[in-house]
C-alpha cells in the first residue's frame, strides 16, 4: 500500500495509522471549517470532506490519497467539540458522568483524478459510550490532571506547562487516558472513540485501492 | 488508595493500572492452575482467585490487597487460551474471522484478615467482539509479525529473538496491536479484551476501600 497523507495533526490519528501499520505523511488541514448540517453523522462527515479535500487541491497531485477525519461528541442531541475552558469542560464531564453518549467519527478518503476531479469517499463510525457515575471531587481531580502523552506542546489554558488531559479533546475526555476508570463499557468501535475507526479505514482502503 | 499487589507478570495489565494512576507492585504467582469449572465466566474467576490467594498466602501480610487476574476468550462455548504453536495460532484466527466472539476477564481483590482468614472478592467482565472476515494471506500477514511492545523478551517459539505479536495472547490476538485493523466493534469493556476491566477494577476498589 502506498503511503496516504493525514490531513490532520492530531498526535492520537497518527499513532493509531501506525498501530495498523499504514504508511503516511502528515499534512495537516487549516480550512475554515463550515457545518451546514445538524446531524450529529452528517456533521463529522462534512468536516472530514472539507479536511481531506482542502489538502487535495493544494497537492494537486492526482491519484494521491489524502485521509481527512473529524470526532464529536453527542449527547441527547447536543454536540460537543472540544472545551474552551475549564467550567466548559466541567460542564462537558458533569453531563457525560453516569450516562450513555454517542461518539461519531466522520472520515473522508479523497483523491483527485487524472482529469483533474475530486473523488471523495466518506463514511462514519458511531460508538455508545457509557460512563460511570462520577463525585465533583473525581471530576475537579480529572480536569486538573496533565497530560502524560509523549505528544504534549504547550497548554492553551495554562501557557507556561503542558497541557491537561482534558484540554483538546472533543467531551473533554480521552478514553485511552486516565478517564478509562470511568468507562463501564462501549459498543462499537474503540478507537473510533480514540480518533480514527481504523478497522473500518483499513477495510475501505482495501476496497479503493484493489 | 495505597499501594496494591499486581499477582500477574502481564506487562498489559501493569500499563493499564498505570494508566488510571493505580500504584502497585508486582509479585507474579506461579500456581498451579486447577479448573474444576466448564463455564467462560467462572472458569477466569477461578483462576483470578487461585493466583491473588496463592500471593496473599505467600505474603501474610494482614490488609494488604492482592489483585488477581485472568483472561479467556471464547467462541460458541469453545475456550480459548494462549495458542501453543503457530499452527494452534492459524487455527484460533481462522475461526475468530468473519465472527463474533465472547473476552472474559475474571478479577480477585484478595486480601487476609486480620484473624488469618482470606477474604476475595471475585467478579468478572465479558466483552463481545465482533472480526471482520480475513483472508488466509491476511492471517499469515499476521502471525508472522513480531512484537512491537516495549516489554517484550525473548520469543517462545523462537528462541534467538523477540516474541510473535500472536504469541502468549489468549485467542493469539491482540486488540491494542495491528490486529485492530480486523475489529468490527466491541461491546463492552475495550480494556476487559486487553487483560484488565480497569473502570469496574478501580469502582470496585472504591467500594472495598470506603
Amino acid at each position: 500500500m502506498d503511503s496516504i497523507i493525514l490531513a490532520s495533526a492530531s498526535p492520537r490519528r497518527r499513532e493509531l495509522l501506525s498501530q495498523i501499520g499504514i504508511e503516511y505523511e502528515v499534512i495537516p488541514s487549516n480550512v475554515e471549517e463550515v457545518i451546514t448540517c445538524t446531524v450529529p453523522s452528517e456533521i463529522v462527515m462534512e468536516l472530514a470532506k472539507q479536511k481531506a479535500e482542502d489538502i487535495v487541491i493544494q497537492l494537486n497531485c492526482p491519484g494521491k490519497l489524502v485521509l481527512g477525519a473529524d470526532t464529536i461528541v453527542a449527547l441527547k442531541g447536543e454536540v460537543m467539540g472540544k472545551p474552551v475552558d475549564e467550567a466548559d469542560a466541567f460542564s462537558m464531564i458533569s453531563k457525560l458522568q453516569n450516562n450513555t453518549h454517542q461518539v461519531y467519527t466522520g472520515v473522508s478518503l479523497s483523491y483527485m483524478k487524472e482529469d483533474g476531479e475530486i473523488f471523495s469517499h466518506v463514511f462514519y463510525e458511531e460508538t455508545e459510550v457509557m460512563v460511570y457515575s462520577m463525585t465533583e471531587e473525581e471530576i475537579w481531580y480529572y480536569l486538573k490532571m496533565k497530560t502524560s502523552s509523549n505528544n504534549a506542546k504547550i497548554s492553551k489554558w495554562d501557557k507556561t506547562s503542558v497541557p491537561f488531559e482534558c484540554e483538546d479533546k472533543a467531551g473533554a475526555y480521552g478514553i485511552q487516558g486516565p478517564f478509562a476508570a470511568y468507562i463501564q463499557g462501549i459498543s462499537g468501535d474503540y478507537n473510533n472513540v480514540v480518533g480514527l475507526p481504523v478497522g473500518r479505514v483499513y477495510q475501505e482502503l482495501k476496497n479503493i485501492l484493489k
